[in-house]
């Protein structure tokens, strides 16, 4: 029996999607009609991304059986009340390398003083030596599938990790704090933070003027979040204090982030654009295809959204 | 019964060591007199880093048993036709780690593009994605302490990592190669090449011409190893003519790399002032004095520089 999947993402997304997720499709032995326009009436799946302008109304789809999300972060979808059958949230092996490298990468930069380096050489032999990463505490806002992978790539190159939830876990080598005062721990500790916690209404800048006074002076930020995470302001005021060192930002309130925002022209901010992770076509087909096999299976899908808690 | 080890290395090697290796010899049970000002014919061990100048000619110490090298590279010890004993190389786990770091974070910053990150802040939102990891191609010259360590991170970070070293290796997860026509493989397949090989006739200027030449157009090199590893005018002329993409040196024929020497003021080079790797005070005289145990207890010592091959 054919089943009807309806594509709902922006233009480029079917164009990057359209042929990895039929060939997951078929390699799941799914016998899928794949298309942007089918007649609302028959469409079973939704594979979806939120796009720009209101909310889509799912009260269209009298049939629908669940809606498979393209994007890690669903904070754009999972307020939205017509949705009312079951939403999984994309957790792609490619998304999660991307951001692994992303982090490590910029980590190193920021550890072996590399921005000094590339700008400067100026023919002064100054032998200064970074410590040893395992000196260097690195702190993590979020220790979900992004963040804990990030975790634990720092700590097997020795970093001191500690990493920050909503619930308390536990992985191997990484100092795991929860609740308020384990947030403030983190904070006081943290050389390098790197933000990767789901947006909600409590994270919505939980990086503010007191939590930013918390930290080191001349620590330094990684956001490869969500960019409603830090308090735009004052980042900038702590960043001109030289409280806070550097920022590198990939993700901002506004995307395309402006040509003419402060944070592009902002000495002592990175902005990278929104490349810390991308979803990757050929993983985040098979992830799909195998959601939908597992649904048509009566088998609970994976990575499902909680509805209440807002990941 | 004392043991009396004569210390020979620059006067800012004593400051930083003294302490350390006495505290390491008091650790090992071992009663050591340390000075830099033994009488010649009392001396039974040497902690040695060659100084600039002729060699030390090491038949003014009659009583000597061994000689304990500061550093890893030995070729300024190696042909020393005065030395008699054995001579153990240093491999130091902070010295190791440090050049994790350091080759880790340096293929990462190639990997990401960092550099167009960093110095081209134009508020273009061009988002222009870096492959995953496992799409890069890494080769690695030389499969020591250093260059299996290196190999091993970047492996972790899911690289494709190649290897070459002079006798034929086997290490997880990475592809090792060893002969002229293995290190022509290597270099045919970098996108990033690293050379971690030991400073010999063999190596000396093994990055000629010839082999930039084999590399792919828009490679990058990191040099950590040794300046003599590259002919420097062929690396030049390879840069100028946009074969190499860039280069990131570490070392160099003569240290401190001169102020007005034309690698500094270079493009397409960065310049670090040998700060990939450092012998670490601490994990190194514990070497020092397990060394120093074990051939007082007839034991072979560790990391015995093999002279007849040079490393």
């Amino acid at each position: 029996m054919t089943i009807n999947v309806q594509f709902s993402a922006r233009p480029d997304s079917w164009d990057y999607f359209r042929e990895p997720l039929k060939t997951a499709f078929a390699g799941h032995g799914l016998n899928v009609a794949l298309s942007r326009d089918h007649d609302p009436a028959s469409v079973e799946y939704v594979v979806y991304a939120p796009q720009s302008g209101p909310q889509m109304d799912f009260r269209i789809f009298p049939n629908l059986r669940a809606v498979l999300g393209l994007w890690a972060g669903v904070e754009r979808i999972v307020n939205n009340a017509t949705l009312q059958v079951p939403l999984a949230r994309m957790v792609d092996s490619g998304l999660q390398e991307g951001m692994v490298e992303w982090v490590t990468g910029h980590t190193l930069r920021y550890h072996l003083n590399m921005d000094a380096q590339i700008t400067d050489q100026n023919g002064v032999w100054d032998r200064v030596y970074p410590p040893l990463a395992r000196h260097r505490q690195i702190g993590i806002l979020g220790l979900g599938a992004l963040g804990g992978a990030c975790a634990s790539a720092l700590a097997a190159l020795n970093f001191q990790v500690t990493g920050w939830s909503r619930s308390q876990k536990t992985l191997d080598n990484i100092r795991c704090l929860s609740g308020r005062d384990g947030l403030d721990e983190v904070l006081k500790t943290s050389e390098i933070l790197v933000l990767l916690l789901p947006l909600t209404a409590d994270t919505d800048r939980v990086i503010d003027a007191r939590a930013l006074a918390l930290m080191p002076k001349g620590s330094h930020i990684l956001n490869p979040g969500r960019g409603a995470l830090i308090d735009d302001d004052a980042l900038i005021a702590s960043l001109d204090s030289s409280h806070i060192a550097h920022a590198t930002l990939d993700v901002f309130r506004v995307e395309p982030l402006p040509a003419d925002h402060f944070f592009w022209h902002h000495p002592k901010v990175t902005v990278t654009p929104h490349l810390a992770s991308e979803t990757r076509a050929d993983t985040a087909a098979a992830v799909i295809a195998d959601n939908i096999q597992r649904h048509e299976a009566g088998q609970k899908m994976k990575f499902l959204v909680n509805r209440k808690s807002g990941y």
